[in-house]
């Protein structure tokens, strides 16, 4: 019979949870708030009572999982069984043990990391990069944050720090990044360069020809504004898009010649504009890609969306239950 | 008994060769002409001739060599057993198969790889990354080439073109590399990118206070010069010292940001220069790293020079050679 995990996503809004067969079958998909304001025993609380009706409804299945799984913000430290740090928007969950808490509380193994990891980890096994082996997913949001699969396995490197493709360096002594290097990779191809290359196209824009001016007087810049621009045929949003295309072309492109992966997964919220993102990146990709690599590379969207953390959740669980058993 | 392995280390201008212990001890060292301008057929007989002078002294001291290891330039193809390409300096030793010749003769197993692959798993392996899991080899010379050795394996990517560091783009637009790509890391921090520097240095000094002036007077500039003069106290060279630091500190800080590795080892022509290019790249390397990440590296000085690719032939076998016996 087919196993089964018990799958969580904390956010900071809401607290997802669903049951994932190791096939890669969600059932029983549930969300709630997450309650993050109420502190951390009600966040505890909730991720209780979520796997216990989660068992619940598996039970009337006649399904019984054998792991929960765990994403969330933070740095999880598995020694501790909870986050050491790393988690900005949920006060107070650092310094929680919850995977121990969970542990005792319904007797299963609970294995927890990271959400940018944990969501690389899903679509790599079960979205996008099914059989993949070398796959390195690009999360583009606020920042850019990754995942870097090698040979079927996350890559955590030295120190468990591995993995801040958004800090690599592409524009040395460029913008200054929050993390204080000048030149990073997120400070142009996500959210704030993004904003950063639209206003510089608008302020150039004299005549304001382009409708973005008028969804100005409506709401304030977006990139979800550019991108419905673009795709309106405004060719200063178009221009815009193009940029963006090339900003975030030159992080990938550095990332496929260091690690002739098999696949990239172009993933987060600025990738949700779709295959005209996608194709603005593609436009420029050989730019900055050794010829030879870019040949055995696949660049992919990613497939799974706001389910990507409960995949993830399920592919933490079943690539170390066979460990954690023996 | 502790194992032995023929080491060959194949270059443009000699092949190398001796006997390396499992522990790392090198005996039997010797050297001779590679001839790569008389053919491939004179390339293969001068490796058969020192793998054949190798085992006969081995002999004599009662060492009994397990497998051959052999570091070339080109990309190995071990299907075919030699190379499909990429040996520029080796013409005709693409579409050789040295390794099932050698395999044939000697009736040993035959490991070979790419010399930059071979020199940076030699120096993780007995050089300055003994006892390291995690480990990035950076060798600053005409190029940058590297070597990625993650959870004690060496990386090679989807297809086996990992590891072209010196094509992470630090200064996107910037200079045009010979790849084609502009920006490269390599353009900057490598020889093309230091002689410009310290071209453009040089030109600022209108009184030629520098006495690197008057060397030019003897003869043309090179980085050795540079290095010589900064060591020497001239204030001009010393700031061109520091800007190569800070060049060459720009990649390395991406590449322990998106590795977190244990160790950065630094070598290659460039890195003969010593513990003043050294300084040079510590002395920039926080601007370019984050700052977690920075704490769990150490950075240094490759170890091994000239012998690092007959460790790597070492490295090879004996990483091999027990897969190879099953």
């Amino acid at each position: 019979m087919e196993r089964h995990a018990i799958c969580l996503d904390l956010g900071g809004t809401n607290l997802k949870g669903g049951i994932v067969s190791e096939s890669g079958t969600l059932t029983m998909h549930r969300s709630t708030a997450s309650e993050v304001n109420r502190g951390k025993k009600k966040i505890l609380q909730n991720l209780i009572d979520m796997t216990a009706v989660l068992l619940r409804d598996g039970k009337n299945s006649s399904v019984h999982p054998e792991g929960v799984g765990v994403s969330t913000p933070g740095i999880i430290d598995t020694t501790f069984g909870g986050l050491t740090g790393g988690a900005v928007n949920l006060p107070g969950w650092s310094n929680t043990p919850f995977m121990r808490v969970l542990h005792e509380h319904f007797d299963l193994p609970v294995f927890a990391h990271n959400d940018v990891t944990a969501t690389a980890l899903g679509e790599a096994t079960y979205g996008a990069g099914v059989g993949m082996r070398h796959v390195i997913m690009v999360s583009v949001g606020t920042g850019i944050g990754g995942g870097i699969i090698i040979d079927g396995k996350l890559y955590e490197g030295g120190t468990g720090y591995a993995g801040e493709i958004g800090h690599l360096v592409t524009v040395a002594g460029g913008h200054r990044c929050n993390c204080g290097i000048k030149g990073c990779w997120e400070e142009y191809a996500a959210l704030r360069g993004i904003l950063r290359t639209a206003a510089q196209f608008l302020a150039k824009d004299r005549k304001k020809e382009s409708i973005i001016h008028s969804m100005l007087e409506v709401e304030s810049l977006s990139p979800r504004m550019v991108f419905d621009a673009a795709r309106g045929g405004d060719p200063l949003a178009q221009r815009i898009v193009d940029e963006i295309g090339k900003n975030t072309a030159v992080g990938i492109g550095s990332l496929i010649n260091i690690f002739d992966p098999e696949m990239v997964i172009v993933g987060g919220g600025i990738a949700e504009a779709g295959s005209i993102y996608m194709n603005a990146i593609k436009a420029h990709i050989q730019e900055w890609t050794l010829e030879d690599s870019l040949e055995g590379v696949r660049l992919v969207l990613a497939k799974l969306g706001s389910r990507a953390g409960i995949f993830g959740a399920a592919a933490l669980v079943f690539r170390n239950i066979n460990r954690y058993m023996k």
